[in-house]
């Protein structure tokens, strides 16, 4: 393609907010890995969520700043290459540090190709939202977090980029009246979308705030500790242009793992779990093989 | 613990070599990460394959010398780092070209902490050994291999580390006689054990070349073309040390994905899929949260 | 910036591609990591040539295809991240394999960002070219390579990439009939300059090739073993486009540690070297710490 | 060898704290790679630094925690890797968050094989500490930093292994009471050595602090503002183990990069600068070409 065709192309950012408007509320489901990523496109989600607790799972360590953002940025990095198509809202937790590491991560993201960057208002380290029992969930002050979306806004290189602040207000038990004046204070400060968390285990507690939220900035939802919250009831908010599933696909990959090494374990051998698992055959489509026996048809001579 | 304690540890090499004693025929599932190998000891299984198929597979590409040494080292390294104790069987492909690049490699997955290489009698690059149909599958001379063999053996440090040889002969259509010939050379060569692979949908041809094998040293197979060889099976031949889940840890994690993909779409929500998958509590147990909860509490004042 | 304005910006193969016609002959010194690369655009130079044997010797191993592709990526990618408007012509030595590894790696570096891709018609594994004696130099065929050259031109995004086509023909004694009929073979097959590499100790070999060369496509000159050559006498032959300077960065980097670190050694201490060396400040300015002074005033509250 | 003959080897960490024994006071220098670890070795030093600032450095970035604990891990690997011989120095930072992220880093690095690593009780992302004027230098709790010490220690295999506290107390403008304070407390919380840093120009600073340092634990120098302190006069003290030569190795080498890239494009060539830089035979040397002919030689068949 010429540069002029390339020109015409549009940009992740710009493909993710056009995707956004199109469905109305666009879904991102979560991934560790270009395959992953692949299967959730493949399925029809309009983005993948590059998630750092699933990163962490995989790696078996527990989403407590331990992967570094060269781990997270290579997982980022390889999905694109594969799935070039696909928009990647990437998970940059706190951001790695302060607005200094904010505006070095957000140069570094936009580079590898992703259509949005999530921060998040806890300290670095921080601890994994979800943690059960009363564990550390310390916010950084509103005006700090401000400071960082600001940054964020302004490295990156063009406006398309999707900046996301994302509040743990409700998380760390600050209430709805904090969570909104931060989500407004983000807004303020230039976040082109606000994510809200909430670790309860219905929506009460986000709907309620979805209901009171002014409508300045679309709203991110990621409903995992809350399951029954469907898009269609999404949809209905009117404030919500994006739904998140947060980890469910390496959730899906470890109970079916489990599953089938437990059988081959009891069995002495494959031959029972063969019809419950992909076929080798479709693990060659995945890989594209095909493209790359067509290469080497034509030109390994 | 002292320097005289750790000494008193066994090498992963030596780890291995014990537990194919103990075990009569050890079993390695194939891993492509840190969670899909603590799975596999959580199972039971005495080792892990540190597969390159599925690693290729992880980054959507095809088996073909297209992921490097690095990526897979990686791998191997952060599994090491997450199972101590499970024996890690590497697979090094070609060794990632001449004889040169298998000291070099070798010495770098010692260092890594391995107990076993594996490297195969293709040409760098390699095409994966089930591709389909006609496709390129052409070996090196025997003697251009044993040169590898020998260089493998003399580059680890310790005599514990499993030099494991292994030849495609049956998968390059060249017949028994041909498979034995390069089998014995390897071991003459020096390698602690022989993979000889088979891609009929049958055991036959791998039965066959079992019960001719001199058993100088143990033969080692990966029934993934031919499943219904059981380890009860392989027992019975005496002269087979390991055997390999070649791919069914990526093939089982893609099945379950694609189906709670598809659910999760066609339902526009989790709340059907949150009872087929593991719980959130169960990635917070593969995560070692507990220990990370125990070291903040004690530690992070 | 808007979409619109960044559409404006030309292409890093169209801006090197400006430069070699801007200069008439451009030049390119070698780096081995963001720093020299940074020093070098600081000098003047148009280009830098992200040097597979700076990168080996970087790492204290020889120029044998032992660094991955993944190692020289990483370098690429962290040049291009600090020195966003300098063209990398990046070294890809084989192509890391057949002509699928070079489709594949095509893909990556210019995902990366740089300007050009050279690649050579030696076989993987490489012998680095100026080693002594009688090494290994052998070819392949140049139909094959033919193949890798279309599968480069076919695999880049954009016509502006820039794909070089290197011949080491006079570096494996063929002689410059060979070296003439690879060199059009090359072009032929879609190559958009020529790198002919000899390691005379004087220019002329080199000047006896371009002198015959027709001119299809401009040259590429490497005068490392025959370094009287000067640009001035490049610029008269009319037919080379480019010139690479292509280890001078890392061997004045070895020759100013070993006599600093004797010096420090013989002195006891630092005191006599601290004149001879960068001040604290310089560094601090080629880490552009006025930036980051400024962030972390402006953002971190 | 075999398992005992290895077992008698003794641990880096062992190595180091002999090479301390032996020498009185033990020099490091400080790397940016394998190579310039490896110059370092061969001009006698009997450790080596594993600079942060250095590194950040190679990639053109501010000592601002914006490189990675991955990639300076990679640096460390890769010098481990060349250089078997030479103990390691890490160089932590504040080990890269909190008490959890250090407890993961410690074994990380000890995995990879260093002697000694060093963290620091600024806070995470920290400001390096030669920045010009007012820098933000704010440092954790003496307590919480107790708790970073408890945990590397416990976080080590072996007891072999030196865990370095490094205090900022007099880089922060805290005076030599706090910094005396800290010392102590960290030598309580179970450091091996204590590092001290000092910006005043010359080392009457430091020289007070070790007047009054009661010798509980060895001290750590880094004379880098204070060039003119010698090593005769740091023995003369009694109760400093280590002297860091923090940023010299990358110094050095920028000058010289300078020097020549300027001198090349001025004299449009490199026939001036040839006799200034290392050969390519001592490159080759360095890369340590003749074990991979050997190697060639003998087995690549």
């Amino acid at each position: 393609m010429t540069s002029e065709q390339q020109q015409i192309q549009s940009s992740p950012g710009r493909k993710l907010r056009d995707r956004i408007v199109a469905s109305g509320v666009a879904q991102a489901m979560a991934a560790h890995s270009p395959l992953s990523a692949l299967l959730a496109e493949e399925a029809g989600f309009e983005a993948v969520w590059a998630s750092g607790f699933e990163l962490s799972a995989l790696y078996g360590l527990p989403d407590l700043s331990l992967i570094s953002s060269t781990q997270h940025l290579q997982m980022v990095d390889t999905i694109i290459a594969r799935c070039p198509g696909l928009p990647v809202v990437a998970d940059l937790d706190t951001g790695f540090g302060n607005a200094v590491n904010v505006a070095h991560a957000v140069a570094a993201y936009e580079r590898a190709g992703v259509a949005a960057v999530v921060i998040e208002d806890k300290h670095f380290p921080k601890v994994t939202s979800l943690a059960p029992g009363h564990a550390r969930q310390d916010l950084v002050r509103a005006e700090e977090f401000q400071g960082k979306v600001e940054v964020a806004c302004t490295a990156r290189r063009t406006q398309d980029l999707v900046v996301v602040a994302r509040t743990e207000a409700l998380i760390a038990g600050l209430g709805q009246k904090e969570a909104l004046r931060r989500a407004s204070a983000y807004a303020e400060a230039g976040a082109d979308m606000i994510l809200v968390h909430s670790k309860h285990k219905t929506p009460d507690e986000i709907l309620a705030f979805c209901r009171t939220w002014d409508g300045k900035v679309p709203l991110v939802l990621v409903p995992t500790s809350y399951p029954e919250l469907t898009v269609q009831c999404v949809h209905a908010l009117g404030c919500v242009g994006l739904v998140i599933w947060g980890n469910h696909a390496i959730r899906a990959a470890v109970r079916a793992m489990q599953a089938v090494f437990t059988r081959v374990r009891a069995d002495g051998g494959v031959h029972e779990v063969e019809a419950e698992i992909a076929s080798v055959a479709e693990i060659f489509r995945l890989q594209d093989m095909d493209k790359a026996n067509e290469l080497e048809r034509r030109y390994v001579r």
